[in-house]
Formats: C-alpha cells, structure tokens, sequence
C-alpha cells in the first residue's frame, strides 16, 4: 500500500489563537469561577494580556476567547478586552470541556480555514484538555490560571520562594495533561508562539 | 527469528471514521453529483463496503457518513446502508467543504472525545480537503470516487491496463492533496486502517 511521506515543511503563520477568559486574559488567579460573581477588578486584563492582544491583532492573526462562565458574568469580565476580539458563541447544546466542541465551535466561528496552526491559551486544566482534544497546540498558564487561583494582590504579598513552588507545582500539573508549553503568564506568549512556530517548521504536530 | 504477523492488525485504537456517501459507500463512480439525480443502482453499496462497516461495528468504533447533496437525495441513496451507522446532519448555517466545518461537526454528532484516531475515507478530493483541514487522518478511494467517474460495468468494460492507467492518474491526483494513504476500493480497508494504526503507534500524526 503506497504511503505518504511525513516531510517536514516550512510552517505559515500561526492559524488563528483560542483564550480562556478568567485566568487567561482577565481575572488573575481565576476567582470568578470559584465565586460566581465577580468584582470589578477581577475584570482587569492580566499582565501582558494587552500587548499580546495587540501583536496578535499587527499580525493579522483571528483571536477569540472562550469560557464555561453564564454569558452575563462572562459579557461583564471581558469589558476590558478590545472589541476585536471576538468571544465565542457559548451554545447551550455542545458538550462541556474537555469535550473538543467548543473549541472546535469557536475556530468555525472565526472562520479558520484548518486546524493546521491554531493554539490555545489558558491557565484552566479542563480548557487545556478540551484544547488537546481538538487537536489544537495549547499553551498553559501556570501563575494567573486557577492551579495557583490566587487574587494578584495575595500573590505578590507571596515570597518569591513560595511562588516558585505553586508556579513549580502549577507548570507540572500543566505539563502532565500533555499541554505543549507553559509560561507563566501572558507577558510571555510572543516568544512561545515564536517556540512554537519553530517547532511546526520541524515538522512537530501538536 | 520473530516475524511480525502476517493477518492484518484489528485497529482498537482508532476512535471514529467518516465516510463519503456517493463514491464511497454507495454510488460507485459518484455519478450522482454529476448528474443531480441517481438511478437505483447507484444506492447500490461499493464493492467491501458491507464488510467493512460490519467489521468495524464488531470493533464498536463509531461511524458516520457524510455528504454534500440535498438531505432527499443523500437519503435516498443511503437506503441500502445498515442502520445503525449515523448520517451526518448537513447544517446549511456550515461552510461548504473544503472548510473543515462539516467534519467537526460530523464528530460531535458522533460524541467523540477527542480528534486523534479520527479517520476520513472518501473518493471525494473536496471532502478529503477538508478532512486534512479538520485535522483527520485521511484515506483516498481511487476507483470508484470521481476522480475516474465511471459505472462499475463500464469500469468493468474497461482494459485492465486502462484501469491500471486511471487508477493511477486517481492515487496520484490524492497524494498530491495530501492524504495519508490511497485504496482502490473498500475492501482495502481493514488493512489500510491496521496500517493507520501502527504508524499512530510509532508516533506519527496526521
């Protein structure tokens, strides 16, 4: 039987890119899910959300977010969010995570041509997992996401000792559902997607 | 010396497989785009096509079929098929193939968990587009998909060096897709599938 041959080729661009919303792109530490409600800061965009956002949008690279939260706690977190971005359509029909549908719902949404080049990013294990059985590339937040779930507040009154250690036993537990990466938090996404994109030109699959 | 074994590999691992309609399970030739409508021998099952779906419903993997023609003539086309396999709901809201839309879906009927060991069989060059676009390992049917066109007993009227020649032509114009092997018919399947198989065991991706 004839086969084809598995060469490695040069890696376009990067396809589109999935968020979760709390602990990903807002709401440090991912309180909102544990709560049910929300405070106001808790809709503040984490560290480096912003310019990544921003250096997605120069590339020209489709960007949606998605979240298990009720539309109206989910509408309210992503105020902050530039109005480009667009959330996903949450359908009370498909499966919850970590059933692939609604990362698959979210790349028909977007319009993504194939699932060839398209990542996730999110700092919850379910989310992750759903991401990984999508198929997608999927990038773990170790500090921001409800592995560590503390408000920034608490976290930077932590010594850097004692975060080492949550971030330590967070980017493990990351790492053990098979994500591709971890960074700490978005500050860092730039040069993953970078890592990344390498690794697709080395013929790495997700 | 150990020798491997001889008997092609049952596939437990594979998760689901997607099939095309006309020129795949039914319709040898896949006349019926072309022409609009069907006579009935063209609701006739392809040669292996009964075997094949019998084998891998003793192996209890999902399966699903799918197509682009109205919901009337798809129907009237699957009459033959056995029942328990699912057809494939065609939203009009979903982008035609080759987008990867109708795959997605296709398994999130089928409640699969996860894309990897999903499988798409078809002699259709734009489904099988689109099922490389959907992340889906991708088999090509060269005989009697459209790419040779032809009704069995003109098929069969042919030389067999002329069958050879347009056979061939068929697998060629598949690889060049991209898929990640080409049978001639369905009763190449189990083996194809086995094969399918251990190259996921070595560690290869679609």
């Amino acid at each position: 039987m004839p086969h084809a041959e598995a060469l490695p080729l040069a890696a376009p661009n990067l396809t589109a890119i999935l968020f979760g919303l709390s602990g990903c792109l807002v709401d440090f530490g991912a309180r909102t899910r544990q709560q049910g409600v929300h405070c106001a800061d808790q809709a503040e965009m984490t560290p480096g959300a912003l310019d990544s956002l921003l250096s997605l949008q120069r590339q020209q690279i489709p960007c949606a977010w998605l979240d298990e939260l009720s539309p109206a706690l989910s509408q309210s977190l992503a105020t902050a969010l530039p109005e480009w971005i667009r959330p996903s359509q949450h359908l009370a029909t498909i499966r919850p995570w970590p059933a692939p549908d609604a990362c698959w719902q979210a790349l028909m949404a977007l319009n993504v041509e194939r699932l060839d080049g398209c990542v996730l990013v999110s700092g919850e294990p379910r989310l992750l997992q759903a991401g990984l059985n999508a198929g997608l590339w999927t990038i773990g937040l170790a500090s921001c996401g409800s592995l560590c779930g503390m408000a920034p507040k608490d976290w930077h009154a932590l010594s850097q000792k004692e975060r080492e250690r949550l971030r330590g036993k967070a980017t493990v537990q990351l790492f053990g559902l098979g994500v591709h990466s971890v960074i700490d938090h978005l500050g860092e996404l730039d040069t993953c997607l970078a890592d990344i994109s390498l690794r697709r030109c080395k013929g790495e699959k997700p």
